[in-house]
């Protein structure tokens, strides 16, 4: 017989049913068995007259240990008297498809006590939590609509390789892989490849891929490897051109999980969804690092004079909070020493963006330099040279003006639902030091 | 001004137009010169009368090569003598946005002389190609719909990590990768994370994401990096549960396609998209055997009893055809030895199925076994340990019964469009020789 999803049960009073969950509650007591089910969707009481249940039954109901899971086929009765949701499943039949152990390593309903790291260890018993189960319900509907958004204005999705023979952008920080005899590496991202796409003439593509770091740092919004949400477009005026779709994909994406997930997110992670108006606040560094030491009594370091760090990207949303009331901001106007060679310059200065939202940085956009000799000179600036060759060619034969931008997804659904860190956010995080389950 | 697709310049005749393209023909005649300008969805004819046009405007015509790529805003005119669409475009400015070199490394255009390593070389140029361009529309269109399918029944999306501490099923064919001061591997599939996912309680999760094969063999049909289409769903009450799933969202999906590209794909590649009836055939393969004998006259060879090699996969596909009329047909009842560790088993059978189409294989699905003592046993049948101590965690604290299955999205691809060779419709093809660019 077909499984009903436990939300759907309201619909089937009277009837006979089958559920299919976990136990969450066993309460076997001298007369009578209640058992709590539980699947995604929802939970039901379980009840077990002793005196007019099979013997089979009642053997079933005494080893079925918490954690298991069953399948239960029964008579679904409205029972006011029951807490939960006003019903019951008064069973005809039992089947244990999983038996549990006793003990778990850790007890997923309360992580309060449970060091990060048994967490993590154990991520197949901590997602089980219902506030971790909401995150990937959420980054689902997040990701779904930042392509729905796409679909709808004629981007194409392609599948570029993470297998690759240079390091893409500088040598510094990439995964090397024994490829046969040869040596391979790890893309730290598809830049290349969907600038590939514009000479192509695919005029707009995304890529939602692993992208891999080999940098031994251990920040809570770092990770080895990562989800990367990339974007490319053809034919702009400017950057502004990409800033604008990246802005109103944000706004159709976050509208989806306000919809969608809004109250559970509420509810679980205390956090407001806010859908932000358009246009997002934009203000250019100078002006930002202005703002910000007579606001805040902030001083940029030397070194990191035309950049930002962490302790900036936090102020600079503090800022847009207080002046504009705004959750995002773009950052324009940052210094060409600190950024890629292939961000087109205007006068000197990168024609692109950081956007900051809730204190972190989720995305660097620009449009890129298309002109052969441009580029090459921008090139050899930062000293690059073999690495590039290849992609210098897609130059030569005609190439629209472009650009584009990527958002890690697993930082935007961090920052989304407020939680401390990626490790927490990931399905499984890479980290330096963990490589795990 | 803003852009207009050339494809929509049918609603704008009359007015005045911005189009943005490639510059596929330059006819610099002495009076007139005509320019066909192409963006990615149809092209358009620009035209020039010398005498009344500007000294710049004709400057820009005169250093105009085939493939730069322009701006152009002008008026936009019926005209019937114009063979292109019945219009022409009559330009008040043209903007050179890049300037092609005259002599590009292949002819885009009719590539029967060139040979696949060159074109794989400047593959950003065989991808100008329009027959080439029209594989990615179509997979996305593919890939949307396999994964709207499943939104709508409650799946989730997953990213799992590619980067992993132990070979994920056997240490014969993964690509190793220097972590820090230890070693990781390449993931070949995540099917121990996708299962991880059911003892989560996820229910039903799928994924998109690369896979890594190292195997050193050159097959039409293999690659060492490709897009894997992956899922995995609970409560089912046997590998058919699994197949039904399949065969619904092949169906969805081809529906999709062929509605939406079926007269180019038709047009371009001669080929028929045809939406398959349900339910597939189904056969076990010791019938099917006895069958290929029958029929062709096949005799399997002896270290292959029990499986399928790509000469059945073909005359498999061909008896579908013969006696079901149907393009798709599923094969049952593999041998154990032939089958992973992790398949379910019933009177020693394993309980999945090999999906065949067009005389290849696209899927393997199955019923996993989840119950801890089988599986502990089956594994070491297969003489696995240390390598799979992790994943067998996952059984002992309850777990749903379920199955799932894989499909390369990039052999999808290939056999939907009858493309020779995965080489021809990868973004960018990966094997053994090759990792440029």
């Amino acid at each position: 017989m077909e499984r009903t999803y436990i939300e759907e049960l309201d619909k089937k009073i009277g009837e006979k049913v089958r559920i299919d969950g976990f136990v969450e509650k066993n309460r076997n007591l001298q007369y009578v068995a209640f058992l709590v089910i539980k699947d995604k969707t929802n939970k039901v009481q379980v009840t077990i007259e002793k005196e007019t249940a099979s013997k089979e039954l009642l053997s079933i109901v005494d080893k079925l240990t918490p954690n298991s899971t069953v399948t239960v086929i029964g008579t679904l009765n409205a029972n006011e008297k029951v807490k939960l949701r006003g019903m019951e499943i008064i069973p005809e039949s039992i089947i244990i498809t999983s038996l549990s152990s006793e003990e778990l390593p850790l007890n997923y309903n309360d992580l309060s006590s449970t060091s990060l790291d048994n967490r993590l260890d154990n991520r197949f018993l901590d997602l089980r939590n219902e506030k971790n189960a909401l995150i990937f319900e959420v980054q689902t509907t997040l990701v779904k609509a930042l392509r729905d958004y796409l679909y709808e204005r004629k981007f194409i999705e392609i599948h570029t390789p993470k297998l690759i023979k240079t390091a893409s952008e500088s040598g510094s920080s990439v995964f090397e892989v024994k490829y046969f005899k040869d040596k391979a590496y790890l893309a730290q991202s598809p830049q290349f490849y969907k600038q590939m796409a514009m000479a192509s003439g695919m005029e707009r593509i995304f890529e939602v891929a692993p992208a891999f770091r080999a940098e031994n740092s251990n920040s809570y919004r770092h990770a080895t490897e990562f989800t990367s949400f990339d974007l490319e477009m053809s034919y702009i005026d400017s950057y502004k051109d990409v800033a604008k779709v990246e802005e109103e994909m944000l706004v159709y994406a976050l509208k989806e999980v306000k919809e969608k997930h809004g109250d559970k997110i509420k509810e679980l992670w205390g956090v407001d969804v806010v859908v932000p108006t358009m246009p997002f606040p934009t203000i250019k560094l100078p002006d930002l690092c202005k703002e910000l030491e007579k606001r805040y009594g902030y001083q940029v370091p030397e070194e990191e004079i035309g950049d930002m760090n962490a302790e900036m990207e936090k102020l600079t949303s503090r800022y847009a909070k207080e002046v504009y009331n705004h959750e995002f901001i773009f950052v324009t106007d940052f210094s060409k020493v600190k950024r890629p060679f292939y961000h087109m310059r205007e006068d000197d200065v990168p024609q692109g963006y950081d956007l900051i939202w809730k204190g972190c940085e989720i995305t660097t956009g620009a449009q890129r330099e298309h002109r052969y000799d441009i580029l090459v000179k921008q090139c050899k600036e930062k000293g690059l040279d073999k690495d590039v060759e290849f992609y210098l060619e897609f130059f030569k034969y005609g190439c629209p003006p472009h650009g584009g931008f990527a958002i890690g997804v697993d930082r935007l659904t961090m920052l989304l639902l407020g939680i401390p860190s990626l490790k927490e956010t990931m399905f499984l995080f890479r980290g330096p030091s963990r490589i795990t389950p």
